[in-house]
This record gives C-alpha cells, sequence and structure tokens, in this order.
C-alpha cells in the first residue's frame, strides 16, 4: 500500500497539507464561513491529502471548463483535445457551446429534473463525494444485507423532517429508480401459480411505464387492465387488483387518490412528486406500499436511485427476494452518492433545496402561464391549492408537467401543432387519454425553459382570433 | 458558484496547490515513479484543488484507518465516536478488528471477490475518483443513450488486449451486473405470446440464479427445464431452447461448451470467469450472445456492472428494451467509476492485475491441494490444463471455487460435514447435483482463505483412516 511508503515522504506530505488545508480550504471558503464537516478537523488537517489527490484534481478540471454557461464538462465525458468535451444544452452547440442554434427543437419531452444543477453547483463542496478504489467490494454490507444503514435512517429521519411520509414500523427497500420497485412492487402483490392473474390498472392519465412493464414482462401472475373505473362499483370481483396511485399524478399534477377499495384490493402509491418542489403537503403518506425516488427529490435521475416504505412483511420478502434476483441490490456506489447528497440537503431540514425548487418552478409557471394566458388555442390543467405543512401555507401547486390542452375543435392531435411550431413533448395517448392533450416537461434546464417559452409565445402570437387581437 | 469568490483566496490556493502538488504528490509517488495521468500536467497543476478538497480528506480520513490489517472503514459505514466504525473480516472483532474469534465459523460460502482488494489499496491514487454533486443527472448522456461512450470503447479494447472476445461486429449493453443481463437476455430469446414457451435448461452442476430468476420472475414465454441431456439426441424438439453455459463453469471451473445445437436452440454463454485470475483463455469467445461482469474481473461485486455482446440485432433492441423498462439502464455513478478501474488495469495491458489474481489464485490453490492431499475423505475437482494464449504458456486453471467432493460412501450430505467443522459452503443440491459435493469459495479475503485452510487442516487430521496414518 502507500501509505507504508516511509516517513520521509510523509513528512514532506504534511507539510505541504498544512499550507494546503490552510489557504485552500479555509480561506477559500471562509466567506461562507461554514465548514459543516462530518469529522472533526484535527483529523482531515493532520491527515492530508495523498492518494485522492490527482482524482480530485481531475474532477476540477473537468469542472472548470465554463460551456458558456449552457453546458458542463463531464469527468467522463468524451475526450476531444486531451480534455472531456463539453457536452451542450439542448439548442446550444460549438466546442464550448456558445452557439445558438436558433432553428432548433424546444425539448419538453423527458422529465429530465435538471432544473436542480444550479444547486448542487452551488453545493460543490459539500456534495462531492471521493470514491476509493476498493470501496465496497463486496456483495454485502457488513449487517450482510445489500442496504445501507446510514442511508436508510438519512432517508427516514428527511421524511421525519418534511413530513411527506410515517415511516415507522415499515420496511424499507432501495432499487434502481423507482422503476424497477415498481415492477418489483406489482410482483410482490401478484397471487403465486394461480389460475387468476391479478389485473393491474391505473387511473387515467397515467405513467405509461406501469403498462409497459407489466405488458413487457409479461409474467403469468398479472395483466394490464387499464383504469379501474370499470370496477369501482362492482363488488363482487372475483381476482385480485392491483392500483397504482400517483400523487401528486404524473402528467397532470393532481393529488390522486386510491379509486378502488376492498380486501381484494392492493394499491402502489408512487409519490415521485410528492416534495414541497411541486406541491403543498396536506399530510404525511401512510401507506402499505409507498414508493419515491431520488430522481425528483435531488435531481439524480442518472444515479438510479428509489426507495420504498412497505407495511407488510411478506410483501417486503417478495419484493426483496425480486430485487435480490433481478440485479442484487442496488449499487453500492451509488449508495454513497445518494448519502452524500442527502446529508447536504438535511443539513438545514431540505429549506435550502426546497426553496429553491419551489421558487424554480413558481417562476416558470408564472412565465407559462402569463405566456399562454394570450392563447384561446391552449389551456393548462388547473390543479386546487393545497395546505403545505411544510412550508405552513397554502400554496398554488407547480407540477413537474404542464398537461396542455389544445381547445380549438379541428386541434385534434395537440402533440402535432406543438412539433409543427418546433416544440417537443408527449401526446396524451402515451398516458391513454385523449391526443388534445399534450404533456410538457417543466423540470429540465433553464435553457430548456426559455426556449419552451419562446417557441409558445411564438405560436400563441401567430392564433388567428387570439384573445390580444 | 464557489469559482468566483474572488481572487485574493485563488491566489492563496495557487501557492498551496503549487506546494500540494510538488511535494505532495510528485514526492510522495516517486518511488513508483509513473504519474500515469490522463490529462496534462499544467491544468492540474494551474487549477488546483478548491471544491473537492473536503471531500477528499472525508475519503482520505476513512481509509486512515488500519483496522489492524482485518478490516476496513468505510466513507458510508457506521459512523461511532464521529468517524467510520472499522468493518473487521470474518473471524476478527473488536473495534480496530485486533479480535481473533478462534471459535468461528470458516465462511467460503459466497463468491465475494474480496481477492483483489489488495490490488486496488495498492493503486489507491490512480484508481480513486471525485464525484461532482452535479456529475450526470440527466436520464441520459449526450447521445442519448443510457451507456458511457468511453466505457463502451474501454471494454472493447480490454478483450482485444486480453484476448477472450471478439467484440468486432457487436453490440453492447450494460446491466445492474451480469445477474441483470442473464434475465434479461433469457426474455429477450424466449418467443412473444406463443402458445409454447421456451425450456430454459443449462448442464448439471449449474449456477442457481438461472432457475431461480425463470422461476420466480414466472414470465409466461418460458420456463425452466433443468439439464439439456434429455434434449441431446432428440432433433424433433417442437419449442425453442434456451441454453445457459457457463464458461468456466460456476461451480467447479470446467470450460463448459454448449450440448445442444439446432435451428430453435439459443445460446446464451455466461463468461464470468473467462479471465485470466481463473483459467486458460484458449481463443477469444465469439458467441452469438456473451455475458461479462466487473465482479470477476476487478473484484467490485458491490458496484453491479456487467455487459453483453449481442451478435442479432432484434435479440439487441429486446434486451435493450428490458434493461430500460426495468431500471432504465445501469447507475452512471457506478458506469464512472467502472471507467476509472478499467483505465487502470488497462494501462499495461492487464498485465499487474491478471499477474497478481493468477499469483493469488495459484497461492491458494497450492495450499489447497497441499491440505487436501492428506485426506481420503475429500477430493477436489480436476480440471485440465488450458493454453493460455495471454500469458503464452501452458497453465493449470486456477477455478474461483473449490468442488469438493466427501468420497467416504457414509458422508452422503458433504456440507453436513462440513459445517460441523465450521466451514461453511454451498452444498450441490443448490446446484442440482449430488449433495456428495460442495461449493468453497476461494476468492473472498486473505483472512477467509486463511481460516479455510486452518478448518480444513483441522478436519482432515482428524480422519479415521487418512492417509498420513
Amino acid at each position: 500500500m502507500a501509505r507504508s511508503e516511509g516517513s520521509i515522504c510523509k513528512l514532506c506530505l504534511v507539510c505541504s497539507v498544512i499550507a494546503n488545508l490552510f489557504f485552500g480550504v479555509n480561506l477559500y471558503r471562509g466567506r461562507r464561513g461554514l465548514w459543516g464537516r462530518n469529522w472533526s478537523i484535527d483529523e482531515v488537517s493532520i491527515q492530508g491529502l495523498s492518494w485522492s489527490g490527482r482524482a480530485a484534481a481531475e474532477a476540477e478540471s473537468a469542472a472548470a471548463r465554463e460551456c458558456s454557461g449552457h453546458g458542463r464538462a463531464y469527468l467522463d465525458g468524451v475526450v476531444v483535445d486531451g480534455r472531456p468535451a463539453c457536452e451542450c444544452n439542448n439548442c446550444y452547440g460549438g466546442p464550448d457551446c456558445s452557439l445558438f442554434l436558433p432553428s432548433c427543437f424546444a425539448d419538453a419531452d423527458e422529465g429530465d429534473p435538471l432544473f436542480l444543477e444550479p444547486f448542487w453547483k452551488q453545493h460543490a463542496e459539500s456534495s462531492a463525494v471521493m470514491v476509493a478504489g476498493w470501496h465496497r467490494m463486496s456483495y454485502s454490507f457488513s449487517d450482510q444485507t445489500t442496504l445501507s444503514q446510514e442511508l436508510e435512517s438519512l432517508l427516514r429521519k428527511l421524511h421525519s423532517l418534511v413530513g411527506n411520509a410515517i415511516t415507522d414500523g415499515k420496511y424499507i427497500l432501495f432499487g434502481a429508480g423507482s422503476t424497477q420497485l415498481l415492477s418489483a412492487a406489482v410482483h410482490a402483490l401478484s397471487p403465486h401459480n394461480s389460475s387468476l392473474p391479478a389485473s393491474v390498472v391505473a387511473s387515467i392519465p397515467y405513467y405509461s411505464l406501469y403498462r409497459e412493464q407489466t405488458e413487457f414482462f409479461n409474467s403469468a401472475d398479472c395483466s394490464f387492465q387499464g383504469d379501474p373505473a370499470r370496477w369501482k362499483n362492482t363488488t363482487n370481483t372475483t381476482g385480485d387488483i392491483i392500483e397504482f396511485v400517483t400523487a401528486p399524478n404524473n402528467p397532470n399534477g393532481q393529488l390522486n387518490e386510491a379509486v378502488l377499495h376492498g380486501p381484494n384490493i392492493k394499491t402502489i402509491y408512487d409519490r415521485a412528486y410528492y416534495w414541497p418542489h411541486f406541491t403543498g403537503i396536506p399530510s404525511p403518506a401512510d401507506e402499505d406500499l409507498t414508493i419515491f425516488t431520488i430522481s425528483k427529490l435531488t435531481g439524480h435521475a442518472g444515479s438510479r436511485f428509489g426507495w420504498a416504505f412497505i407495511r407488510n412483511e411478506e410483501v417486503y420478502q417478495r419484493m426483496n427476494m425480486y430485487l435480490e434476483l433481478n440485479t442484487m441490490g442496488v449499487s453500492r456506489d451509488t449508495q454513497l452518492r445518494a448519502l452524500k447528497l442527502l446529508k447536504v440537503i438535511i443539513k438545514d431540514g431540505g429549506r435550502e433545496i426546497f426553496e429553491f425548487g419551489y421558487k424554480t418552478m413558481t417562476k416558470r409557471w408564472d412565465r407559462l402561464r402569463k405566456t399562454l394566458s394570450m392563447s384561446n388555442r391552449f389551456s393548462l390543467q388547473k390543479v386546487p391549492p393545497e395546505n403545505c405543512t411544510y412550508f405552513q401555507k397554502v400554496r398554488e401547486p407547480t407540477p413537474a408537467y404542464a398537461w396542455v390542452k389544445c381547445e380549438w375543435e379541428e386541434d385534434r392531435n395537440c402533440i402535432e401543432i406543438l412539433n409543427a411550431a418546433k416544440i417537443l413533448g408527449r401526446g396524451g395517448s402515451i398516458f391513454h387519454d385523449d391526443d388534445r392533450y399534450v404533456r410538457l416537461s417543466l423540470i429540465k434546464s433553464d435553457d430548456d425553459f426559455d426556449v419552451l417559452i419562446s417557441h409558445l409565445e411564438g405560436l400563441v402570437s401567430g392564433e388567428d382570433g387570439a384573445k390580444i387581437m
């Protein structure tokens, strides 16, 4: 090991490290006046940097590329001229992303939560994590599970601080995003080897993944059956029914509630968007099976990390078995990173990130409403105000997506109208709804949102019979 | 952002950084004499450390715990007295792992590849990776896929250097370990909505996951049917058959070949152990569907990273769809780390890691053979020598597992005999074979292996009628 390479080297190191930590760390960060460390200063100062210096310098070198404020260079980006190339936001190009591409499409399709990227750049120091080459090589943690205990307790603490879920008396499981947990939950709630497979249902409009997973994986134990409405007034259903309840709903932001109730009804609550960025938090979720994801909490969609709270032990055991046989748990690298990110947001009870998220989303909704207020062609969904126990006020929801309706009789295919105006979104039929609707993502980067508004303005200003005339 | 906090601070930083990089980095590493960096020294020196210093210091503080050489402290370990606690190897305890627990079990159950941990500690500097808080938050890379291009090209280069797979003309996919890719492959090769589901088969003894996945996920499109022998001399099979070929085989290390051939036979080659640590590499694999994992290459089982090469486009598309609907690809954090690890091993064409692995495994096999040479009760599998194009010699294989047979008539349940001698392993029936066999893992930590040998010695020396008498 490098650590045993000799005391002369160590002496040199100590000299250097004292200088570095004093000038480089303390002074540099003095203006913010916050150390906010987890461990004592002595340990850090005395020890200094040996093996980690190069990796740190490499990361800073990549991050130092400004990319004109319209992109970023990543450590693992394609290397051009000896360093990672700038990866530009949509509608920007050139080696340093300074070139605006005026004829490009506004991309409001995917729910890529880049709106939180500036928050993490502002918290570069506290959110960085150094992974040693020998970090957690084993299949299991020291308690023989594939779940980090520290991460589990931080997640429980977070929900208690935010007040959006009661976690006492519930099992917890981690998944590769909520994506993996959704199918694990369907599997766990389906009967095993019954002649009557479970029916999986979700109220229209629904997130298309529920249907796609169930149909594609084609388990003999369940099948997708669309909207729960047809079972609503029937008491004599014979088989089990698994209802997805998405609250707030993707695509339309409504705080959905379960449609079906009864002894043979199992409910999976998808709470991906149940955070103060997007909605008031009227009360903590306290359900048999509730799924969250880091993607819509911190914005780290690429990390693929979600978690579920489960009341029933048997359901928990079956979901756990699914996750073990499917991927043997969630990458320990991802769990390490999630831990660091959650530590940052938990430090002030989530105040800073939720205020950042709420403010950003409010500004975007204000601009969107203003833009479409000139239109009689396009309307937005109405989501009722909610009491927010977190912000301690009644507030207008600021959903992650606009659910736009084309109001003109002839605009039966709304996404075609938007595409013609160079706007990408998701047509209503993807959510099993009318194609008069389109989902527009409002949670992407500032650049994406600016281009979206600009193209919407162009579309609205060109309306025949627009209100402004 | 921290970067704009003023020029006085930056000046201080530059002074400190010059000192740090000169003394701390160059001198400290001078003895190894290798920089082996990816980027130019100027960039690194001039830039210095700002936001990454604290994370680096935290990681070094955790790593600095020696844990008496019988454990390690991780950055995300349970915090005791303000710092992550030592996590001790099996049979060691106490706050610093200095306490040997003489009555403990030798654990040779799981295939936890900790035998490579010392290699990574020796390469602490080149294998460390710093993850910025805003690293790859998006669902997709800039080419709109969920796969890192840089990682893909490094993997192809690695196989070309090692000579264990031909990757030209093949698609590549990433999975959360080979685990996820195995079930994705079965799904992709099964007929869709046919009245005749595919039969999944594997030669006994086989890795139990093949059966467990197929049975637990219970797809309507396939079912597990055990050993392929019953179809061997039958030409008129009606349905599709998917054969798993594990080469080298888990548990017994044999370089298996496909048993079945024909138009309705699809073969999945599980090449997890096809690396020079474990076997000669007679020729590069050139198959329709071949699966590898980082777990048995670098030892990073906890990272959950595997990859597959696929010749047929339709099969590739279906596997890709499975991976997207299942987890939306592999964690970008994991991909970043895999990239860094592969860069380390590829630098010298794999020479150092494969020599380390081969040497370690050879030493272990020598000790194991010597220990059991005194016994007439236990025998080891025989794996024929193989030509190794990588090491350019004919060599004895050094499989990851010992496949021990209990030779005495009365020892029908071999694992019971070993358990009574405080040795944990996997009984033959787990691999659908006779319980006269037990799989013992030889790839765990040095401590694990030492305790295993010690308990085996005790068992052998107590034999009635042992050869030594």
